[in-house]
């Protein structure tokens, strides 16, 4: 999906061999994850690869309405299904208005969240079966996938001395279910090593981002 | 599921042998359903057979919610896929909330629209694959289905001569549009005769309510 491009860009160089290719960032609430997805947006684009932002669960006007629906503490009797297939509502509406169009110019879409949040919050966590997760995803964007997904990874404490004390819906379930997500996203990794990579987020802001962009060029130029 | 059905309760006599029963009714916009669905639900409770009655979208505090959303014009760019999975996500909360309780409780249990819908207006009628629809409907109920799906069938001029010139943004679609829905739920009717019956509802309320508690009857009680 790079047929767009721009004449003087080179497909070899890092970023610009982004452009067409759909990223996701994701990871455990206070990995840190949001802080290096504006960085890493910042740098592809300063360097000549225009970039679409986007972020779940919301990133359209739909979505946003969604969203609300979804962080709302008051609606705490939420079924577990019915929370999934509102992330995956949100996400197909996001996927059509604003991710494949992008990809159409020739842009890097970066998505903070995707799928694999569903499988490790709703999923791994929440206790929905993966499988069926993973056939709603499928219809969801008409079984189309990112090309790399980004797991940046910490311990639950590390991740929970990050978390402002106003936490929503999600963020207010116990450390046993921040355990369980680590392990959904750990998981997956395992199960897909070819379209995923970690990142040791426990460190400092400066050295995961130097992590961060030695692995994806690696996946992308070196692969 | 009738174990709690009061003891004064006989399993063979219509209606009272609905207990712990899921019954949807269905068909076009403009069909009657919503009326006939009141008086059935009126003629069971009136003749000892305790009726939980449930409308789609909605039904639950978090569904009406979903339903705004789903119903207010100013959301015309939904993509087809979004619209789908918020149905499911309404349709999921209200089956785990009030449906499966009521069915355990030995009460009938009544929906106005179910998975039936979804199938006729966002698939056959809406372009997306029914298949994609029932692996969607599988994993929001659980792969729990309706006992009986009746169908008010009716041709889409008279179905249109009985709506409100207030239309939602579902009803404001076009004619052929209106005859896909239809032939959506014939097609749901000819795949799956041992679960679906269809009514006439191009007759008067009172011809098309004496043909629908025959056929109920009969499905339950001399099947």
């Amino acid at each position: 999906m790079t047929t767009n491009a721009p004449s003087d860009r080179s497909a070899s160089t890092f970023p610009t061999c982004l452009g067409g290719k759909f990223l996701v960032f994701d990871g455990p609430d206070g990995s840190g994850k949001s802080t290096q997805f504006h960085r890493f947006a910042q740098y592809c684009s300063s360097r000549g690869q225009p970039v679409t932002e986007v972020r779940e669960p919301g990133g359209t006007l739909i979505g946003e309405h969604i969203r609300a629906v979804l962080l709302d503490p008051a609606n705490d009797s939420m079924a577990m299904r019915c929370e999934m297939l509102l992330y995956m509502a949100s996400r197909a509406q996001l996927f059509e208005e604003r991710i494949v169009p992008a990809l159409a110019r020739g842009e890097l879409v970066l998505a903070d969240r995707f799928t694999s949040s569903t499988l490790a919050y709703q999923g791994t966590a929440g206790g929905l079966d993966c499988a069926d997760i993973l056939a709603v995803g499928k219809v969801a964007t008409g079984n189309r996938w990112p090309d790399l997904t980004v797991i940046f990874d910490v311990d639950e404490r590390t991740a929970a001395s990050r978390l402002s004390p106003l936490l929503d819906r999600i963020e207010q379930r116990g450390a046993e279910f921040h355990r369980r997500v680590r392990e959904g996203y750990l998981q997956q990794v395992r199960d897909c090593p070819d379209r995923y990579r970690t990142v040791d987020a426990s460190r400092s802001p400066d050295e995961v981002f130097s992590e961060l962009l030695g692995t994806v060029e690696r996946f992308f130029v070196r692969a």
